[in-house]
């Protein structure tokens, strides 16, 4: 099989940790990851590579060091390599991340507890 | 400004041709693309690079040289490089092209009319 249909919905059912991205599809050598966010999480940045995400359900907040942004469901940021966010969501938010891989982690290089294992498929 | 938020409605919005791709997006080297199509295509491939898209809306099908695969809302589809497809859409569809940039044109290197410009942003 030379292609794929990934659907969303069944992805997310598949996983209820929040905070532990999962593979969901590869892109040349980028990764899509799902995950599940709640409540906030740490400062970090990515200081070889660009971010950007699409929020699929639910409404996440980012705080940036010149202030917050919230984006909501159909909503996709992009942000430059090296701009420190830590992102919070009250409720639930399931969210499509779009990553470089092989060693890009969640955390960026701050490192700890909130680190997820890389290059999990689902 | 280090970071974007783009609301795909107001994207596509803005434009109302079909089969004309608008960057909405960039990370890294790659693009993002907002395109409406309806209709059906031409088979191509793109041989150097996987192709990955995202339905925001409608159904869309693709044949593929052993057979038709429908992808409906929030679903993603990625092939790998050198794939031939053909889409084709009987009611419009939105759709969220991720695909790299820099001479990655829409129909491969099949060229002709229905060859879109590119690096057209909105």
């Amino acid at each position: 099989m030379d292609y794929k249909s990934i659907n969303f919905r069944q992805k997310f059912g598949l996983f209820n940790e929040q905070w532990q991205p999962k593979v969901v599809a590869e892109m040349n050598d980028y990764q899509f990851k799902a995950v599940k966010l709640q409540g906030d999480f740490i400062w970090h940045d990515h200081k070889d590579t660009d971010e950007t995400f699409i929020v699929l359900e639910g409404d996440l907040r980012i705080d940036f060091r010149d202030g917050p942004s919230t984006f909501r469901r159909e909503r996709c940021s992009s942000s430059q390599k090296g701009l420190e966010h830590k992102p919070d969501a009250e409720r639930e938010v399931k969210l499509l991340l779009i990553i470089e891989p092989c060693g890009v982690l969640n955390t960026g290089h701050e490192g700890g507890g909130r680190t997820a294992a890389n290059d999990i498929w689902i």
